[in-house]
């Protein structure tokens, strides 16, 4: 039975780190919002019935198991998908990775929105701007070295063991926005940390990935979503 | 072999969701930098050849591993401390119920450093008062309410399974933070939300949460931790 994806329809945001690992292994999944709009996500988020309902999107259906929190869907799919090692210790580590990268996104979110999700970034220009401002200054840097020094100490082309995990298609997520969000600033880093940006390198290499990132499937960056270019917040 | 903890010594903070499962469980444990020193920890931290350094504190030492996050942490310890069920459904979504507790308690932290962590509350205080605003009239209510649904769905006295799980003595800490940061909003949502205040008072009354609560190694909430008391910040 296909996965069913239940994302925001016009953004990439979170439910991007889950598509990019469905597209890497050729699953079979719908995007269902996409196809069958908005409603028929609100019909899961709000049935007062369901007794494990996910707070927010995105989240996974796959069969009679709903999951939401992305971190917690690629914990599941990870193994179902060959995303992640054997390795107990392995697991534990990509996942850990995957909480640090979401921790890194929640972050680069609250640069437009530092005061409330239910106001406009115009409405909270003024602190949106001293957010930004720590975010690139300090933020990026700190988060991306962690990266590097992770990469540099697996031997550089993977972040675990070796080999390709979700981990790694996070990052280079991660990577992607930040330089759509903060292209100077992250450009800037990346000259110091070849090993990040070598692996964002690779993984848009991959075949499947290269489909993807060419096909309609793929949304581009814009400012409804997380990562968002607005110049006047990168000073 | 004693499981070590590596926390801020003076602070609750994220700590306190591992110290919780650890005290609940009676496990054998040290929390080392309140023994040691702050320069254990950053022995660590700092470690330029460790090919698996956490982020950031806490993180616990099990052995020869070291597991960062505290989501991580919970979901490694679980098992071991018979705080999760067998099944790998209820373990999924117990951790995703901990997911979404990092995720209050990121915004919890962030309602006084809404602009950076490198500055002090006192040089964010405009945007704090706008966030904490936010964070009382609709985050605490939405949240608290997602909890509600879910402890009402699963029977009142557990949120999964029909038994104690680390996300219960979780939402404990949660709700605890809450009522000291924001007594008021915090008291006036739990009138409405009893199955989450029940939760609340059980936990507190459990043997040994109740003697780790009114020994030394329960450190008071202060204005350093993540839930802090500044009463201008509830208006």
């Amino acid at each position: 039975m296909a996965y069913e994806l239940y994302y925001w329809p016009t953004i990439q945001g979170r439910g991007e780190f889950v598509r990019l690992a469905l597209e890497e292994a050729g699953a079979d999944y719908v995007d269902v919002v996409r196809e069958a709009g908005v409603p028929a996500m609100m019909r899961i988020l709000e049935d007062p019935d369901r007794p494990r309902p996910p707070f927010a999107c995105p989240f996974l259906k796959d069969g009679d198991l709903i999951v939401g929190q992305t971190a917690a869907i690629l914990l599941h799919l990870g193994p179902k998908l060959g995303l992640v090692g054997e390795d107990p210790d392995d697991r534990l580590w990509t996942h850990q990775i995957q909480l640090t990268i979401a921790d890194v996104v929640a972050e680069a979110h609250d640069t437009h929105h530092p005061v409330a999700v239910s106001l406009t970034y115009e409405e909270q220009k003024p602190e949106a701007a001293r957010r930004a401002a720590d975010f690139c200054r300090n933020r990026i840097p700190e988060y991306l070295s962690w990266f590097e020094h992770v990469l540099s100490r697996a031997g550089g082309a993977h972040l675990v063991g070796g080999r390709l995990s979700y981990a790694d298609l996070s990052l280079f997520q991660l990577v992607d926005g930040l330089l759509y969000a903060f292209p100077k600033t992250t450009a800037a880093v990346l000259r110091e940390l070849t090993q990040v940006a070598r692996l964002h390198d690779s993984v848009r290499q991959r075949p499947r990935i290269t489909a993807y990132l060419a096909s309609p499937r793929r949304l581009p960056f814009n400012e409804q979503g997380i990562f968002r270019r607005y110049p006047e917040l990168e000073a």
